[in-house]
């Protein structure tokens, strides 16, 4: 983990990028610090509720980078966020801009694009008049960011980084921030188009950034420690299910997650506690033995655990809360 | 939800089987003191944490139905649990019979049978074998248990309910407790094979049990309330994905989770904090609303919550907790 830590600190340095590393993956205090002692610009978060855990633990430069709707309870929240820390948040509209600017206030703003993912975001071509009218509302318009999410698909993250190049340039060539970046993409993200980039899963990795070939099984920082607990043939049952290791399954994997000591090895079926493992041609461990299993996406996994208990040359040195588990509001 | 626990609760009865829920789907202190109410013989859980869970909550009579491995930790747990409630433990092996004898002690045990969902569980014609084992290790063999798990496809439960009488009958005619059921099986199970029945997400219902055929909208008792924080065309962003509804999807299901006021709408696409729904002709609704989605797997939905808010009438009249939300080693 450390050295995934600098190694993406590094590579946004050199390339004069601005990091806001995406906490949603880990949710985590004692990471996110390390995040900003190695020159982080500041944290994005997905939630309000995120954001309150980590404007609480001591971050002071916070990016919403969502489309956020100011609901009754959230708006009062929203407000006491912004006076707390430095604050910006996602719009993709003009009705999010002037409902925000209503039950809110005037806030610091990023205009959502969309650069291929077809989530939220406005089309590049209309990001100029959703920045105008967002500052009319009485924001204050830091610039523009994008997902490039469709980079989650074997040989697709070079094309979506070029969208997503293409999408900044056509939507805000002049906007102060030009954010981007997914795992997949941050280490593409050429000096330019973007200069503020947000990976997340890039801190702990995962089966998916295995199989798009994004990381090697040496950056795999969190894996789940499960029993063998029933076997026949050659599989294998083992203790960690949906509830464990999550339920996310893209079309593309090759199964419920991976394990490091078994590369050829494939979950090939999920319960809430039961993964079957397929040992291709080897017999199956044994039951009672413990194995490592990579999850297909970590950032679900954590958000699963109250804790992570920490490694280090092989053992266990510490146990780190996940500060904002369930903060998912 | 009290409809759904009356109507399983006198189906059991009219059938002379006994009622031992699964409480893995809901977690919660309060719905599984309703079960008991209602005339269940005891409760099922999938966990060693999940049943000290309910014995600290005052349940006295507790099957893990699991293929339980004695881990270090785990044997002192299982030991102070048998000495605290009436406690059943599941055993698949030879190997796991005698561990838990060394490990734990003698215990109550039922032997798991595999009836074609080919997870855990013996060939029926190898429980007499392992019923023998587990007793020549000191264990009091309770019976044999099964979980049709196959029943979870369009057009399969009838015949996963055949496939469990089947087995109940070729692997122990004669054992005292012949325990199956899941809940699309459950109201199949007919007199005789089978004695005792474990359904689990019957008390609330989900998506995946509307696209079975296992029950009507509104058998539906838990949704996710989200807002509509996007939309585009024909299509609405809701913020609630993964990390609120779960990333279960079967292969048949035909989406992310359903939407019981819009039962043409389908969730085609699904991150850590976005559904996108898909409305077809009709417009999506417009930001800000809030909609209710049911989600696929309702018991990893639960897992993920805090707490449940309750409703009557229409009104939110409690919140309980998920007392055993992440108990799951």
């Amino acid at each position: 983990m450390d050295r995934n830590l600098r190694a993406m600190a590094s590579a946004a340095q050199e390339r004069g990028l601005a990091l806001r590393p995406h906490a949603k993956t880990h949710k985590c205090l004692e990471i996110a610090r390390r995040q900003i002692e190695l020159g982080a610009a500041g944290l994005t978060v997905a939630t309000v509720s995120e954001a309150e855990v980590f404007a609480d633990g001591g971050f002071d430069d916070l990016f919403i980078a969502y489309p956020i709707w100011p609901s009754p309870g959230r708006a009062e929240r929203l407000r006491r966020l912004a006076g707390q820390v430095a604050l910006r948040v996602g719009i993709d509209s003009v009705e999010s801009a002037e409902a925000l600017a209503t039950a809110v206030g005037p806030l610091d703003v990023l205009v959502e694009v969309d650069s291929g993912h077809h989530r939220s975001g406005v089309r590049p071509a209309d990001a100029a008049a959703l920045i105008e009218a967002a500052s009319k509302a009485g924001h204050s318009v830091r610039g523009i960011f994008t997902f490039p999410g469709h980079s989650y698909a074997p040989g697709a993250p070079e094309q979506a980084a070029l969208d997503e190049a293409r999408a900044m340039v056509d939507a805000g060539p002049h906007a102060e921030v030009r954010s981007g970046g997914s795992t997949p993409t941050a280490r593409l993200a050429g000096t330019g188009p973007v200069n503020e980039i947000r990976p997340g899963v890039y801190v702990l990795n995962d089966a998916q950034q295995i199989e798009l070939g994004t990381c090697d099984w040496a950056d795999v920082a969190l894996t789940v420690h499960a029993t063998v607990v029933s076997r026949s043939g050659n599989r294998a049952i083992v203790d960690a299910g949906s509830k464990v290791l999550g339920a996310d399954r893209l079309a593309w994997a090759t199964g419920f997650g991976r394990l490091p000591e078994f590369p050829g090895a494939r979950i090939v079926a999920q319960s809430e506690h039961h993964a079957t493992i397929e040992f291709g041609d080897e017999a199956p461990p044994a039951r009672g033995d413990i194995l490592r299993v990579a999850p297909n996406h970590v950032c679900n996994t954590v958000n699963l655990a109250d804790d992570l208990i920490v490694f280090s040359g092989g053992e266990p040195v510490d146990r780190w809360r996940v500060a904002a588990r369930g903060a998912n509001t």
